[in-house]
């Protein structure tokens, strides 16, 4: 058999150097915000510390490329390898996962060190007219790095929120909510047949998103619209959460367990609904889309609603021929957005809420992980964890397609998540 | 739209009150060689006591059939119903499961009494040609019971593993093994295409095992036989419970959390293997299938075997047109046994040992579930486990299916639970 | 230095054989409303099965005394060492003791095989004129045993008052509780100075009940009687349960994690508070001794009264002279009884509660624990618990002594533990 | 009764504004190594970030001090008391112990403004000529910071432990370890009596040193100095770590469940031990006290050397008359040095290692917490605890005293904390 390849990239050299740098000023520039004390804690396992995503998308790059392709380069620090290799088998020991926060030191500065150090390294590298395999690995750090600036402005919105003062990643004035209702609930049909889903052409796409295959659908109905603040007051308040017969076993478990009465970051002050957002904590916007929900809760919203979570076959047939544009981290706003209150067919597919699919994420039929490390990014997690899909309102343009599998596990909330209602039909 | 419905029985009233009697009396054959204190102890959250599954198969005729549908049936005792739900919402508060083990009283004999009320109860309903949905109730019921026979089975050994003295639940005289070395591994292959699975006809099946619906495969092999315990050493000795890079993520997280060195219940003793079984202590037959492994170690094996797991529509799709016979609980054999060392094709297919897939359980297409506390039977369990194949040598004949699909978390280890492997073709 | 010896006997031969015979009698007729299952479980990780007491105090016998001084004999059965050593490090290995309920076999007749074969193993060992340390450690086996019988009716209640059910260990018929009140409360006056405490004379005792050792206390008074339960239910009526500033520290995060806001056993029922006794669940008794309460209650408790709990040394002093007749075993009454209405002086010193002092359990003044297995009875437990005194109304007369010291943790409530109230004089 | 009071003051107003002002610069020369960062994670449940020691100290004079007694004064911000009371349930919820590492914001340059304005304020009082009960107060928050000071070297020690890089808190390089032996282990004798031991005259003291009163003591034998690095290797080697019999119930426990072999922060490094040290990892020096270890550790030592930990009260006895000058915090040696090899009598009483008395922390005799928040400093903690006596090498000079009782759990082992042994005589 032929060895797995990563992907089939279509950048010319310049473009690439464009891409890499764009990336790596993003990071940077989200990081601005934040103190070095900021960017050291981790307020839970699940989250890693800002200065860590910083530095491990950096050794990212000196592990995969530059060491292995780049003669005579020199590691920054010997002891970096152990402190920001998140999970390679193969690439040797690392520090445990739940003690990422103890990291005080080398300091933000010190990092900010390191990647100047490293960026430098990948553009004397691209420079030299590298083979087709290693700039794929750049690029391939690229849409790694991405992933993490999502992920650290998702930690640190979990980090200020454990702080009983609130306080705001970006100016925490208050914003005006949306006074016009949201649209009325309308779906969309889709035939069922068989279609072609995942991603096949060139371009670059995750391991996970191949190989494009058929798929075979009944025909459904997808929500032209996310599931809004409203509509969830609308699930609590008629008892959503204390009725089991809504919930998978599960699920029911978690929210006896862990005391769940609302959505994550939902605060209730004087009557009235209040949010942990990156600018602070912020009235309830009822119009916008509800997030920071797992997938537990999403299930049970839409079992109340008469209606279930899609497939992420359906998701993604539905967003054929959509624009990827939303609102995404480049405007600015860090938090959902109302739909548009007229508009035909689907909105919010892309950007706003990661969508909660009811699919496990599995394997597509004929994935094989590729060889080394790489081979472990995704193919390892693929047991215990559900799709979502779409892009949330702290997902960098670029980094989103319709073939994208984002997956975390089902009791997860502090993910930029909510949902979509589907039918079938 | 129509109320989803159990489905379409096609046994004749006698035949119904023939399989009534068969089970209930098979449950207190189990239960002979048992003590009050062995049907009383519970050996871990994930099991129940003898005298547990004994009373609860019970209650659940009384709950959903006599309750409901018997005029001026009287409790046997008011207590039970708390006592004796397993997990049904709609019927009211319960015995927290991890506690179904300090039940000492009503004792094994009382419970033999309350068995006997219920069964004289069912006869007088049987007796009164009651209508369809009823005798599709009792039915259900048969087909519970005959599942908590082997959880009774199941259970029993996993408490007898515990006891330092290695009791046999059945004569423990030690078991002469195989010397014939198993056949080669050899595969069948099957064309890819589209197939109708899933439960469709008449008689019996649950509700999870429909609707039937079309499935796309690509095409695949599957191996003729089980694995056996020989090569599961093999993988043993080549570092197997070693080496990450072969294992899903969650499970090398759980290898390591647990201790897993060698499938549960093995021991080794100056240097030769043995293993628990309903025999007491044997040694280890190399010839058998592999049992008591979890998913995460079939999926590992797979890996290192250069294989994968079948998915669950493959496996049903490889199984048309085979007999359901094979070594079920009706051999008495009570443990895998070793395939015929000449054979054409599939063997061992149903009976030795439920078969891993790679599938998690999920709703097929359509799938609704019915109203009521039946409704919670299957469908509230549809997250967080892998479905399994097959049945095993605990299973009671006449109780497995092509379509049947049982599900358990991917860590659990004390079921009959082994593998077959698959290939893409 | 001279070695730690056991203690001085004071026993002829005859009288040690009739201690004998009385002891191991007094077993098998407490477990005579035990089934087998009854006998079989661990209710939790403190309590051991009753199978496992009257096995256990049997294998001391047999591990302690005839293994190494009777000639000739041979073990009933090589597994049961394991089975039943409790923690004595220099015998062996054992059954670990959170899964002391596992062991459904041996069954309790088999037990009784065993006792009836140890039994008859002293016997001819006693007829044999054995030399003094050999007869001191059937006594101390004999004390030993004594100790289990009280446990072993200590966990049975813990057993069955997880039974939903309620099943009483005795005849559960109503009793009628005290209608008269308690007598108010006075204390008796104590002159400060030093006294001479710890067993010192001839006779059994406990190696941790010595030396004999002067003490200096300042002047103190002391309740004449136990603090009953209508004081108490004032205690919980004036919010005692939901006020920190009452509570040790630890003992408020106990109270906080575990939900205490009553006795353990109490139950509310319309309005009036029951609890669960070896007669099953009865109406409390308002005049009766408050029992199942924990250090870190007792405490608080005191504290609200302004008072304080005794030290032991405190508590041996006032006893001094006094009967050690009391709401015992014997009585057969099985639950505290109130005080006399009318009396002089301290009442209740012997049977009913065991009381908790304010003294942690340390070695007395030049305290040895003796060489060999013996040695680990108590010295090893002489951290994290706190003394108790005065025997309960489950405490076999001829084993309680004013220089018992009795010993839990801080948070056990399961033992039949009550408090009286001192003060600084 | 009189109400308990604080203590009497000896200090001059000069004198108490002079400690006031030496002790808060000491706190901030303290910090002075550390990021911001280093100041706020907290590296485990028992540990506090030293932004939260440097802003809960001041929190206590603004609590205790400022709000009651100084009019007109307004907090610094209101959000503080939440974030900065430590446990003091008299005064309001706080932020839970495990949470104080979330506190990225305040900085600790603001945290270091909120100490200016306090300090200010406190100026303004004591220039007010404010009455005894109010300079007490001042007083007491003195030595509570003082207490801080060495919990914050403590905890930094901890989390610095924690990053693989090892950092050093002060100038890392590797200090030349002693060559010449430690002198012979040497015991003083004391008489048996009635000594006077606690604080009791004036000058400051917590309220847990007294009341001052009477101790019974027999003949005893104390040794002249600490014990060694090389007698704990002694230990280590002669297997002490692996004999059951050596130690107490419970910490056997604490060892197997948490893998103790060595004291913590030792590490083996080809053949060699090191430690980590307020220096960096250091080669350990065989002649200094051992350091970090717990009193189960302490208490095992002793009896393999066949001897015992003192009791509080003989220590007490024995430091009578000593000089409290000793290796505390001013000789900035920051780690515990070696006895003088040649002396007379006890050495290392003050300074080097806090050493572990066998005594249970408890109320002396007739002790009464005050009134009011102040009365939760200590007396709430007399349960659970072991005495530690002499203060260590980070203790502040003028904060220890012969009557001094420092407490910890009994597993404790990040306190600077070692062991003198004792014999009956
Ligand atoms: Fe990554
Ligand atoms: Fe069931
Ligand atoms: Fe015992
Ligand atoms: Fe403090």
């Amino acid at each position: 058999v032929e060895p797995a390849y990563l992907f089939q990239s279509t950048l010319a050299p310049n473009d690439l150097q464009r891409l890499f740098r764009e990336v790596r000023t993003t990071s940077e520039r989200l990081a601005e915000p934040l103190s070095d004390a900021d960017a050291t804690v981790q307020s839970m396992q699940d989250a890693s510390p800002s200065k860590w995503h910083l530095a491990h998308t950096t050794w990212f790059f000196e592990a995969m490329v530059l060491k292995p392709h780049l003669p005579d380069y020199s590691d920054f620090d010997d002891g970096f390898s152990f402190l920001f290799n998140s999970y390679y088998e193969t690439l040797g020991a690392r520090q445990p996962r739940p003690r990422r926060g103890m990291i005080t030191r080398p300091s933000l500065n010190e990092i900010f060190a390191y990647r100047t150090y490293v960026d430098a390294a990948i553009d004397t590298l691209l420079s030299s007219q590298p083979p087709r395999d290693v700039t794929e690995l750049v690029e391939l750090g690229c849409h790694h790095e991405q992933q993490h600036q999502e992920l650290l402005l998702t930690d640190i919105l979990h980090l200020f929120a454990q702080n009983p003062l609130h306080p705001g990643y970006r100016d925490p004035a208050l914003v005006a909510v949306e006074t016009e209702p949201a649209p009325p609930l309308s779906f969309s049909a889709f035939a069922g047949g068989i279609y072609e889903v995942g991603h096949g052409g060139p371009g670059f796409a995750f391991d996970s998103e191949g190989p494009r295959h058929r798929a075979l659908v009944e025909p459904f109905r997808l929500a032209d619209r996310l599931v809004t603040n409203a509509e969830w007051i609308a699930f609590i308040e008629d008892g959503g959460y204390r009725n089991s017969l809504l919930w998978l076993s599960e699920g029911w478990a978690k929210t006896l367990a862990d005391g769940w009465t609302q959505p994550l970051y939902w605060e209730r002050r004087d009557g009235e609904y209040w949010t942990m957002t990156l600018r602070g904590s912020q009235p309830l916007d009822p119009t916008a889309p509800v997030c920071h929900v797992s997938f537990f809760e999403a299930d049970a919203f839409a079992t109340w609603a008469g209606a279930r979570l899609p497939t992420e076959a359906e998701w993604e047939i539905a967003s054929d021929g959509l624009s990827l544009d939303g609102n995404l981290l480049d405007t600015d706003r860090l938090r959902p957005k109302p739909a548009a209150a007229r508009a035909n067919g689907l909105q919010q597919m892309f950007g706003d809420v990661w969508e909660w699919t009811r699919s496990p994420f599995t394997p597509y039929p004929r994935f094989r992980a590729v060889e080394g490390a790489v081979g472990e990014y995704n193919g390892k997690f693929m047991s215990g964890q559900f799709v979502l899909r779409g892009g949330s309102c702290v997902t960098p343009p670029g980094h989103i397609r319709a073939s994208y599998r984002n997956f975390f596990p089902a009791h997860t909330r502090w993910q930029f998540s909510g949902l979509r209602l589907a039918q079938d039909a």
